[in-house]
């Protein structure tokens, strides 16, 4: 068979799936993929090492670590799948990265999570709105982020699970605020084939500080999302491409008493304010 | 970022590798699974059901089973790779598959492979020449094939390791035979996800019935290919995109009755020639 042959003989070996939508996918898969073979001239020994690569994939691959969703990540797929998906109009959604956890506690509108741990106090506020402007009642913030060390729970032992991350509802007016603290740029894992790949390819691994934010309400199209700090070091160079100009939000110095009594905390704190906009379900 | 900027971006990041030839590659690897993502419209929900497709590949990958490199196969990938890297010329190169074993045993020109295993007597022989019609004088031909049960000895613990396999060498003239069994189709493994995949596509599982050969000589490129009885169901339809029209070969009965006396066989027994053409190497 020529090189066309072959790719339109496995694109039709998907034509009769059950589900005609795996059978379009899957055929779509294939004629990229040849064509990457065609255009790359692919050899045997570099299909080899690629099947090598994902074997060694594989091998680290268990219930708490997942390196094909890091490859996924990192070759730009995941944001890929985020960029398409994004219904238009309203704030930009971006990854929802590995370390989102279900079992996030609701607290109160205006909870403090930064408690007496270290880092550096940080007020988070805004509005969460439908794209004409009108508040969305009572929406709900599923909000988690790392700590002053660089780490999340779920990579750090001494750290409570529930640590930097809670459900919270707006208010009626949309209205949503909590005092947390300023996050940090982290590494992707680089124990693995990954991060050897990173290596050879002398690839930056590090994310820019971000807070990961979840928003939902009735009638709106879910919003997975992440803010980032404008002066974060590596803002314009995120391993996993998850940064969206929309969503690169200053974090400045606040000399807000009200607000610094409230929590008991001393001023200048860090506060950063950020309005999220909804697309209502089709 | 839109969806060019996000494959822009993570294309250009692969652009500072240690060995350009990587960066190249990956960077191709990008620019198409991103141009499949954008055709497809990929959802996060497929996009996480393909993740987890991988993670149970992982779960079921070890020394002794590879389910990415039989997803390569299924894909047309590894068929891909074969024909990219075909040189101008000579015999059509096929898939080398999972079975082949370094440490098959050099027996003697017109060995009897067969034995008195069940299984139809095939008398295999053709010539190794160059491009010109030449002969090659005492290339090597690396050949296995399954058993009359369609299994190979990895997957049969009853047989010989060594059993319907060997390595010949050619005469002066480029001649070789052997006496062997008519090969059968088999199916690739479906006890894994790439199984449960096949049968969602309500794809065919089976390959035609081959003999695998690797034929080499000094001076020459080697080739890994495959001969398919040209009356094997499945001909039209293998399951791994391995058949070229050049190498599907009658395999008919002969009623030769020097080489019935030679291996002490009745007739008709079956007969099948085949030439090989090798390309020098570059």
């Amino acid at each position: 068979m020529s090189q066309l042959s072959v790719t339109e003989a496995a694109m039709r070996s998907f034509s009769q799936a059950n589900d005609p939508r795996l059978g379009q996918v899957m055929a779509l898969l294939v004629k990229h993929l040849h064509a990457f073979v065609a255009e790359s001239q692919l050899s045997k020994e570099e299909w080899l090492r690629g099947l090598e690569f994902l074997t060694q994939s594989a091998a680290i691959t268990d219930a708490d670590r997942n390196e094909f969703s890091l490859l996924s990540d990192i070759l730009g797929i995941s944001s890929m799948v985020d960029v398409v998906s994004q219904p238009d109009g309203g704030t930009s959604s971006s990854v929802l990265g590995p370390f989102h956890n279900h079992d996030s506690q609701l607290r109160p509108n205006g909870v403090d999570l930064s408690g007496d741990q270290p880092g550096q106090k940080t007020w988070l506020h805004g509005r969460v709105m439908n794209v004409q402007g009108q508040p969305i009642a009572h929406a709900e913030i599923d909000f988690w982020q790392n700590a002053d060390n660089g780490l999340y729970p779920a990579q750090d032992p001494l750290q409570d699970p529930q640590n930097l991350r809670c459900k919270i509802h707006c208010d009626a007016d949309g209205n949503f605020n909590l005092l947390t603290l300023r996050p940090h740029p982290y590494t992707v894992p680089t124990d693995g084939p990954v991060g050897a790949l990173l290596a050879a390819s002398r690839r930056n691994i590090w994310r820019p500080a971000h807070f990961h934010v979840i928003v939902s309400a009735p009638g709106y199209v879910g919003l997975v999302t992440e803010l980032f700090p404008a002066d974060s070091a590596y803002i314009d160079n995120d391993t996993v491409f998850g940064v969206r100009e929309g969503l690169i939000v200053p974090l400045l110095p606040s000399q807000n008493a009200e607000v610094a009594a409230r929590y008991g905390i001393a001023t200048p704190f860090f506060e950063m304010n950020f309005d999220f906009h909804l697309v209502p379900q089709a």
